[in-house]
């Protein structure tokens, strides 16, 4: 079970100076102090933290985040910024430190059609960040579970990943630009929108993924890509991953870049998901003991995707790949078949505690760290009910473990630390990461340190002394 | 014209002592001391530089580099890496330096067909790794002029570009894995073959693009793709730059990710190449102010690619977008076609004096840039003949400029700066960027002093002085 840090506030007196200077800037109705003002930012989704911070800011501009930075630089006083307060590993939440929300910072700058691009704030919300890219006629191909919520700021602090990353990359390769707010409380303004651009070191790097450690994003300039003309949407019952390996493999070999998304499922989570989500639908007759979604996508209608796909299914069905399949005739099929991989993780908070690893191996080791990882795990608790499921065309897979049935979950949640050692001991011997696409945050810095090798770990450490020598911006996470 | 810098090398006795222990480590015939030997080392191809050092040291192995870097950090010595020797910015080249040679780390250590990656050594040339993906049935798609000598260490380490970066990336977006010999001599082993990976700051960023400054790549995890199945390519006369940006937003909304280049060339630059080079032919009866060069490709037969393309560009010839066209019936033809593109550098050396300029801008504004730049720059010089082309897809022309007929190459050469001026200071009010593709080197070190913001530069000054605080990597290149 994660354990919450200690920090220790400055001095009451300078506090409230530099408290009244924020509020004086920004606007008081902007600087919460009441316990439940604060409340929201404070609580963790999952409930695995409870954050505390005298306050929490709420700047509206890039100025009033660089004169809040700058004023805590001064008084010495740390910081951790919040975006939608949607992250996964306790990245977000305050220990005594003060709460700067990026929300009010919610303005799309730009929309650039024929460039490509879109010029966004920290603060806009993923699903805004789609729309606008939608009414431009473009595609923002970013899409994760939390996208109603989260913010771009924290999407690209965190290098969110999701079920398009096959096709369109990592949230690192969404971005062309940047501005930051440096932890002195300069402003750095690396926002370009050049496609190449060489001209020195290629700086915005240095604050995407590193969760907050090495600078707050203020605004991002975003990659945008032609908006799909058709969809073909499947479901498919596959025999074991390494069938399901195989059917990646023809597929993208068949369809290229068409195939945008190719996720994996136990059949627990689907058959999760179909008892306690209303509304769903058992896609087959029969429970099979694994599942694949695939998208095809084109920016074209000159492709014919749905005989592609109906070509590559047949021939995988008579290679034994697939088991069983259902493509989607209409737009409401498809979004139905997509709700059985997208509701997986809130279904599961109906079987009791879960305890959740997001690691990633080589993309041909995905079947052999099953293999391995499921009997390990099982034998540590019987009655374990494991559910994983994820991007196995990136190699990620969500290795989420419910508890058994009848056991208390407190005791259950208790065993966290006992199954990251199982699970990240296959991972980090099968040359894999103990972090995919969640990040670090505070929930895994103690795994980092235990696993990460001391020149990796040494680097890091000059990097966060270059950046913060104060060590003001998000202490604790990532780097212990 | 660039100025070369002066060194002082270390006192005689101690760099004796050094290379000495060197000679013993890797063998006396991989320190080269005679003037003969090491010439074509320090000889610059385009004649801009000669090179000074005190030996070429070759070593074969990482653990070679390690022991090299280690000795010279002990013994205050700098270094400058180097490849092929094919940089355009001077960036390979020493000036009292010692040069450490990367030429025999030429192993290919493994290569993945499932995984899709491949593993490398520095010293191995671009085009050993290109047939390496084939043998393996997939495709690495970085091309670029040099490719038949350069390496790809050196490769990563300027964040190559080419024709292919429109649908690939550049070549930071094709790696997954680093290894480096850091400025103490230690080895970081960063070569993960991960598509997902948050496990703390993504360290390979700082090796990539940053010109042998912060360390040494020894070894690289590349990223393949599948191969083509399939490739259409045809030559096309357009009426300007605009129609050209034009034509690019239709094939892209018609191909999708098939279309992989995208070519620009001025009148001229095709002019010149059918004059000098052998073999060439004139695609067109009549000659046309601008051409484009496309190609699509896909890795399966299922796209009728050439119907595509022959539609596209039916209706851009009705729009007006697109004057005279030939698409290419064989292989040999298209080869023929391209040999209008990739020979206009080599072609250009026949014309006399060439003053470069490797710049980009926002994709939108690439026509915008060329009627401003062009009359600008034959306003100062009467006579000069532009030769602009490139990847237009990128918003990156070389914008090259070839001496007036009849004047001494001395006096043209002479005005490099003059014309850097001219060019550089456009580029910059169109947000646009001095350094597209070849990187800052020596060459640029100066302008990018001259026009880099100070936040960027004081950010660029920091991560030099964390991972390289006696300034012995490549002392002078990139930040002056």
């Amino acid at each position: 079970m994660p354990v919450t840090p200690t920090t220790v506030p400055p001095a009451s007196a300078d506090l409230s100076r530099l408290l009244d200077a924020i509020a004086q800037r920004i606007g008081a109705a902007h600087v919460l102090r009441a316990a439940d003002d604060m409340a929201p930012y404070l609580r963790e989704e999952r409930g695995l933290y409870q954050g505390r911070t005298p306050a929490v800011v709420r700047p509206g501009t890039t100025e009033e985040v660089a004169f809040i930075v700058s004023a805590c630089a001064e008084a010495g006083v740390s910081i951790v910024p919040q975006g939608g307060n949607t992250g996964l590993v306790g990245g977000q939440m305050p220990f005594g430190e003060l709460l700067v929300s990026l929300a009010r910072l919610d303005r799309i700058r730009d929309v650039d059609p024929v460039d490509m691009t879109m010029t966004v704030e920290a603060g806009v919300i993923l699903d805004t960040v789609h729309r606008a890219a939608e009414e431009a006629g473009c595609l923002f191909p970013l899409h994760i579970a939390s996208q109603g919520s989260c913010r771009i700021g924290g999407n690209l602090s965190s290098n969110a990943g999701g079920t398009a990353v096959l096709r369109y990359g990592n949230a690192r390769e969404l971005v062309l630009g940047l501005e930051v707010v440096l932890a002195d409380g300069q402003v750095w303004n690396g926002l370009r929108c050049l496609r190449k651009n060489n001209a020195g070191y290629d700086l915005k790097q240095l604050f995407l993924g590193t969760e907050g450690t090495l600078g707050l994003i203020t605004a991002a300039v975003l990659k945008l890509f032609p908006q799909p003309a058709q969809r073909s949407t499947a479901f498919l019952a596959v025999p074991d991953p390494a069938a399901a390996l195989a059917l990646l493999k023809r597929l993208r070999g068949e369809a290229g870049d068409a195939l945008t998304t190719f996720e994996l499922m136990a059949g627990f989570g689907v058959e999760t998901v179909l008892k306690h989500m209303p509304g769903t639908v058992r896609p087959f007759r029969d429970a099979y003991a694994w599942y694949v979604l695939v998208e095809l996508s084109a920016p074209t209608r000159a492709f014919d995707l749905p005989a592609l796909l109906e070509q590559g299914l047949a021939d995988a069905l008579e290679a034994g790949e697939v088991l069983d399949a259902v493509i989607a005739a209409s737009e409401a099929q498809a979004q139905g078949l997509w709700r059985l991989r997208e509701d997986m993780s809130e279904a599961q908070k109906h079987e009791g505690g879960s305890i959740k690893h997001d690691v990633s191996v080589p993309v041909s080791r995905v079947p052999e760290f099953l293999e391995r990882a499921l009997p390990a795990v099982m034998a540590a608790l019987p009655g374990l009910r494991p559910c994983p499921f994820g991007h196995v065309g990136d190699g990620n897979i969500h290795f989420n473990l419910s508890q058994p049935v009848g056991m208390e979950k407190a005791a259950f949640i208790a065993m966290w630390e006992t199954f990251n050692r199982i699970v990240h001991d296959i991972v980090v011997e099968m040359d894999g990461s103990i972090a995919a696409e969640h990040g670090i945050g505070l929930l895994k810095a103690h795994e980092l340190a235990h696993y990460a090798d001391p020149v990796s770990l040494d680097l890091m450490r000059r990097l966060k002394g270059a950046l913060d020598p104060g060590d003001l911006l998000n202490p604790g996470k990532v780097i212990e």
